[in-house]
């Protein structure tokens, strides 16, 4: 599948492009086609802005979250609700529940879940330091904003039990039947599961 | 959808990730937070890899394909029939071709079709320098290799009465079936065609 373009040049770019996820060989020469039609300036933003990103940005020494400063705007801010944390995966589960509007505390992020089939253990995640967090005062409650798989469980099971010592309500998401979802296209567990946990019709 | 993502680093790449086609601004977000997982060598070669070519590569300047040199491997090459030569719509469709193995003859990459639709007319495509290699002599046959759309049929017309005064053979492609398709599947307009213009069985 090595097939060469003509030109070195062409060959890098489509083999750099194609290291993306989802991007196979065929897609790649596409977009890396699509560049050259481009003018110089368009492709030469699109390179600089990866390699600026790569380079500069930072994390906030917090939550974790992506930054430009020691602390993330979110963690900086006087109007959010320092004593509520949302622990999330990444920062894109982070950005998912920001644009719910449906949470107006902090946030910690992982950088993973707990995975042995991956070799993920719970010390390459930030667990400790939101022990750490916890463990300093002032969070009155930590919600588990896990993916509801075995690896969000097992690591939910895991962060749990350490701030177990503490004084700090933990709560979890709602699992059960998705909003607008119709019901024969449910899972038959997540359909069991919210039979099984039904809550008071209001 | 000009969500911020709490760094203007980050807001850039996505911007100019969704910039290509096929990428929308999910896409982009998970293709830059991808590239913020990677070592810093990889997502700096990649952005070096897409400017290095959009800035150095070159174009042949006899049949305009991608190359490095004043003339491509294609071109250069002195195991290939020269006296054929076979007109396609860009360096896609040339490399498409290629891959076949069937044609052993020269190139020349219009860089498009006629579409009036487009703003694209005959001026805007590399028809002229066709012509001149025509009437430069050397060349018995020219197929004509564009898609079988109502503006690759124009073009193919019009280089057609192009090089009606010289003595030169022009073919295009043949236009059938799938092999592999079930027939079920062809468009009755191919179908059609294929019945009207079918062939001695071999």
């Amino acid at each position: 599948m090595n097939q060469s373009f003509n030109s070195q040049l062409l060959d890098n770019a489509v083999a750099q492009l194609a290291k993306l996820p989802g991007v196979g060989r065929k897609t790649a020469l596409r977009l890396a086609l699509h560049l050259l039609r481009q003018d110089l300036e368009e492709a030469v933003a699109l390179g600089e802005s990866i390699i600026d990103m790569r380079k500069n940005i930072r994390y906030c020494k917090v939550c974790h979250n992506i930054s430009e400063k020691d602390m993330c705007d979110i963690c900086a801010s006087a109007s959010r609700d320092s004593s509520t944390v949302c622990v999330v995966e990444n920062v894109k589960d982070l950005l998912a529940i920001e644009s719910t509007h449906e949470h107006s505390g902090l946030y910690h992020v992982l950088g993973g879940v707990i995975s042995p089939l991956d070799g993920v253990s719970p010390s390459d995640l930030e667990i400790a330091s939101l022990v750490d967090r916890v463990a300093a005062g002032g969070i009155n409650e930590v919600i588990l904003a896990l993916s509801p798989t075995m690896e969000g469980d097992t690591t939910n099971f895991y962060i749990s039990r350490k701030l177990a010592p503490f004084d700090v309500k933990i709560s979890m998401l709602a699992r059960g039947v998705s909003i607008g979802n119709d019901l024969e296209y449910t899972d038959e567990f997540t359909l069991g599961r919210s039979i099984v946990n039904r809550v008071p019709y209001k």
